[in-house]
């Protein structure tokens, strides 16, 4: 929606040097053999990607989704805009008859996140799944049918990762047969909870349930916060928006607190503990098990998404680094040659940047479905034995959980540690991808910084990246001392470490270079040497858990790098004739590539522990780093372009004017650029008038 | 200023649960025994301090300095807000009768760049150093007046780095005796030029000065842009902002396109280069090396501030994580002992990301002196010979000046290694640090997210961290040819490759566990390693410049390691009694092992290449992280809140919650966020309704 009329002829006369990014990208695509069809189907399937785009077709035409207009907003404004596309979104779902599914697509095209984010998940999710059948009916059918909107207030100014030292109170009062919530002090107060600020009139209180003065840790509950047609908080409830963010300002995070305030019994969600109306008795009545899947399930989620929130960044960057010429060739030139500039994407530096992360992309995107098959594997056995009627839970961790013990703590860890590693390969390789934009990259136009900043909250909720370090670490040592005592369950953490332990004295002898497997098994040995290497720090010499943090981390980045590896090379080796009959030789060539380069790359990010466990030599680092990464550099380069295609963002959804996929990027920022509402006003420059504004509605 | 009437009483009378951050920070304070007092005089010098509090006092009592209401403004309130502000800065330096100096310490307090910063450097040092006098009459006169209102427009939309491809032309017209400045293409299009956006009345146009058909290359060119009563741009000039950004919001960052328009002759700044007007003739009429001294002292100087802009960073999660308290001791916990939450800056994990970051302000700060006293030394030297008549250069790179040439070429690459690699430590650490702070760092009031987004273009202008390794990495070669053909000068760089060459058979035996001095000496030995290495690749094996790129930027970060941590040597351990007799033993000794923990770090997260290169021994690395870095980590800490007080950050300048010298967190968070604009607003929350706004102006 041009703010400003079209400009003078001369203006509109005015091509971009040659050559022209539209060429450029169509000769990028011409000299490679990668199907992107077959590969994004891959990635994919055919059904999504058609789904996808017709849905965005609808989101696209409404003037409400423009996403130019968000970058230049005030906080005031973005937030009355997220209410409007957060209502037009539920609006279109009901006219074209969406699934959630359908929903959730739409909202990623829209493209940031509304005021409706935390209804409509852990409001309804937690309703759902801790609700008994009459509190479904009293609240869960009104939230569906959007009567209550709500959130889920856990979090609090004083206390966020640790859930236990909550201050938030709820006690019992006999006499009423009622709950009184309340906060004892200001960082009592809920923080950060979404939803909460403007437009809840519910919330699910996490809060320390007290009865006849005893504590029962944290229970939820369910608050009325404001009145259903004033939309004013209620009385002794003091609520509100908790002002601008990095990014994620679209979301109205809010602040809570309580003066005892009373809530009737039926209040506290019961499907796992009830409070006896007539005896006060604390009961424990079903098994939370599900609970812990929930939580897994999330994580897993942001494994399976981390892939293709990076891979944003690197389409965009990959296009644009494509089309962007800067320089002529140094030898070329010191040869007195006249070649023109060179693609900034054909810039070493540029590749060792980019391409690693282009094979990240992928890699992390195995890794999630890897992710997903094992967490469905485990809801499925899990479910069996629910059926079976297990209903032990002591909920005091879920290793400790009896049905599917043993893969549910496994797969706690791996989800722990996946989700560790993967948003922080997303993070960190955005703002790369962003500098690699060179100067544009600072734009909002680049698209990159915008979802950057609402990714980078990604790091820190459902477990911040260094604590989640913790319950890797824990495991693995777990699983070593049992590996060591003969007593270990039958899984890959056992076999990694049960191998290690057989080859210790003989070395691994692994070929890095040359043999696609022996990769696999650096990272296996890497991990297992650290695994024993903690355990004996920690059991031999009895260090104190704190001492050993920076040492779990590591531990745990490099088991989940272990873990990302060998998922990527399941994807692309354990079955090569299948692959290359999906996609084709060439692409299934290049995809192996990639596997090659992200193994590789991070072996060299990380030699010093390679080397010193054993994993590789000396030797094979060297070659590593000058052969290995340097010639995958050269041989997936003409491929880059087809590999972020076959990822299928629209331009839409990149809101990117580098990152087009026709390369027109110079006359996309510009267009954007002079549309801008600064250049509506003209200022008056002098420093001794105080006059700001000379004249408003000015047009270039 | 608060938005919101005082909350009801029952909130009023709320407070943190305890410790208080009051009584934590006390604590902190009374556990050191480091001076204060005495080490920000080491910092800063008692006189700065002083002239920083004073002006801080007048420019704090302005309201239009509120820092809080920024946050939450769009793109177009938030110019004209800077606009407002830099006109009040202007017009208190009058009032005071502020050095321009003082001028920049009001900017810095202020906090935000404002419409004037290009006018303020890049337009009067351009106008006063390639100006003629009759130019400075008739140009920087009025500039420096406040009448003409400039800006310095060499970047293009198409091109950044790459100076001489710039595409905007100047044609000289002997017929009447004028340049015709002229945008061919889009991609000419004048872009990312501060101040040009909105304010600016007057530009330098860098453009390709063609003279009967001969391209000069590019020149400045002063041009009026818009009309100095209406505002509004000239014909065929059409000029703009150029849209939002990641940060620098505050900045009219603008773009232009010119039609063929005709400047006079003296338009062109005739100091170094003019063309006869009678005899159409170009010629070069002086020496430009002071320029390029020029834009050595722009990199020394973001050298010096590196320090500064990551220490605003560490001041505020030191502090925070010192008050921030979370989770019981594991260990302790396990034992059935009650001790509280643990402070969160007690956990190993929150010290290893801080700590050396902590540590790099100091080390960033003593090099920054280094190279400003490095740089004097070069303009004395060069203004010697520039007196003495020397006039021959070429201007074709700074090595091949002659006045002063080996120490300007030393200069040149020190300053660019440095620039690269100061301003990568600050801008990665300031995120280590925002992410240290946990949830809170994601918000506004943290103060480090916005500090960090008006940071960040510092890693790509005044020359691209990446590109500027080239620099570093060509200048190594060529010191390594010299020594090798006994024809090297006499400086650093010569003697640590001499040094590694005598003793590259015999090895170099550093014990950088037990002396210090060997720890700078393990960094010199892996910098000449690397040169060689680089220069064998590049002279023996003839290898592409570009295929050596990631070997060049690797070089170039090594190199400037050693500086860094050769300065900070020089700085505590050159002259130790007359360090411990300026600041005390106690603090001395902190000194120095902010030092150590600094280089052991660094050598911990370049291990490989400190192993290869035989800097060091495996052992050696196994130690240095386990026992080095973990003891020093040790004795740190405890002094830590008062190492960052010692970079004497005022409240106001830091402008965060969480960073409060007080430590009064909970509290300013709150007040904040229950005053923000948003809570004005009363939300209709119901999809099915598409009024937005219920109420405005609401009362919390």
């Amino acid at each position: 929606m041009p703010r400003q009329p079209p400009p003078p002829e001369w203006v509109q006369k005015l091509q971009p040097s040659s050559p022209q990014g539209a060429d450029l990208l169509a000769a990028e695509r011409a000299g490679s053999g990668v199907n992107v069809d077959r590969l994004a189907e891959l990635l994919h399937t055919r059904e999504v990607l058609d789904k996808r785009a017709a849905i965005e077709k609808i989101v696209a035409a409404e003037p409400v989704f423009d996403k130019t207009e968000l970058l230049s907003m005030g906080r005031v404004e973005r937030m009355q805009r997220s209410l409007a596309r957060g209502k037009k979104l539920k609006q279109l779902q009901k006219q074209h008859n969406w699934s959630f599914e359908d929903y959730k697509v739409a909202n990623t095209i829209a493209g940031e996140p509304t005021t409706y984010g935390l209804h409509d998940s852990m409001w309804l999710v937690t309703l759902r799944e801790q609700g008994t059948p009459e509190q479904h009916k009293l609240f869960l059918e009104p939230a569906l049918a959007n009567k209550y909107i709500g959130c889920y207030a856990q979090t609090e100014l004083g206390h966020g990762s640790n859930v236990r030292g909550l201050e938030t109170t709820a006690t019992w009062d006999p006499t009423d047969k009622t709950f009184v919530l309340n906060s004892p002090y200001l960082t009592a107060s809920k923080w950060w909870i979404g939803s909460l600020g403007k437009v809840a009139n519910h919330a699910i209180v996490m809060a320390q349930l007290f009865v006849n003065g005893k504590n029962h840790g944290p229970h939820p509950f369910v608050l009325q916060i404001r009145d259903l047609k004033t939309h004013e908080p209620l009385p002794n409830i003091y609520v509100g928006d908790q002002g601008p963010k990095f990014g994620y300002n679209s979301m109205d995070n809010g602040f809570m607190l309580l003066n005892k305030v009373k809530i009737p019994h039926i209040n506290m969600l019961a499907r796992f503990n009830v409070v006896d109306p007539e005896t006060s008795e604390y009961r424990r009545v079903g098994s939370p098990s599900l609970i812990y899947g929930t939580l897994t399930w999330v994580r897993s989620t942001i494994v399976l998404e981390a892939g293709a929130a990076l891979a944003r960044g690197v389409t965009v960057a990959t296009r644009y680094c494509a089309v962007r010429r800067q320089f002529q060739d140094r030898d070329a030139e010191e040869a007195g040659l006249k070649t023109g500039e060179t693609a900034v994407l054909n810039y070493k530096m540029v590749q060792q940047r980019l391409l690693p992360l282009l094979a990240a992309t992928y890699a992390l995107h195995f890794t999630g479905r890897g992710m997903m098959a094992m967490y469905n594997a485990n809801q499925e056995a899990m479910n069996k034995n629910l059926a079976a009627g297990a209903k032990d839970a002591r909920g005091a961790g879920p290793e400790e959980l009896n049905p599917g013990a043993e893969l549910l703590a496994d797969l706690h860890a791996t989800s722990c540690g996946l989700k560790a590693l993967g948003s922080t390969i997303a993070v960190e390789g955005l703002e790369v991808t962003r500098r690699a934009c060179g100067g544009h990259g600072f734009s909002s136009y680049s698209g990159i910084g915008p979802w950057y900043a609402d990714y980078l909250p990604t790091a820190t909720w459902e477990g911040d990246n260094y604590m989640l370090t913790q319950q890797v670490a824990r495991y693995l040592l777990k699983t070593a001392r049992q590996v060591i005592d003969g007593v270990a369950p039958k899984n890959e953490t056992a076999e990694i470490l049960q191998f290690y332990i057989s080859r210790k004295d003989t070395g691994v002898a692994n070929d890095v270079l040359n043999n696609d497997a022996d990769i696999v098994r650096a990272f296996a040995w890497r991990t297992a040497f650290l695994t024993l290497e903690a355990l004996k720090l920690r059991d031999k010499e009895k260090k104190s858990w704190n001492s050993l943090l920076v040492a779990f981390w590591r531990l745990s980045t490099a088991h989940s790098q272990y873990l990302v590896v060998r998922n990527f090379y399941d994807a692309v080796f354990k079955d090569p004739a299948r692959l290359a009959g999906n996609v084709g030789d060439v692409t299934a060539d290049v995809l192996q590539d990639l596997f090659r380069l992200f193994a590789l790359n991070t072996i060299e990010n990380h030699a010093a522990e390679f080397v010193t466990s054993g994993a590789i030599t000396n030797n094979q680092l060297t070659l590593a780093r000058v052969k290995g990464v340097s010639n995958l550099l050269d041989r997936i380069r003409p491929h880059a372009v087809k590999l972020v295609d076959a990822w299928s963002f629209s331009d839409f959804l990149l809101a990117s004017s580098l990152g087009r996929y026709d390369g027109k990027v110079y006359q996309d920022l510009f267009e954007r650029a002079r549309n801008n509402p600064v250049n509506e006003l003209i200022f008056d420059p002098y420093p001794d008038s105080d006059v700001l504004i000379k004249r408003t509605g000015a047009k270039l």
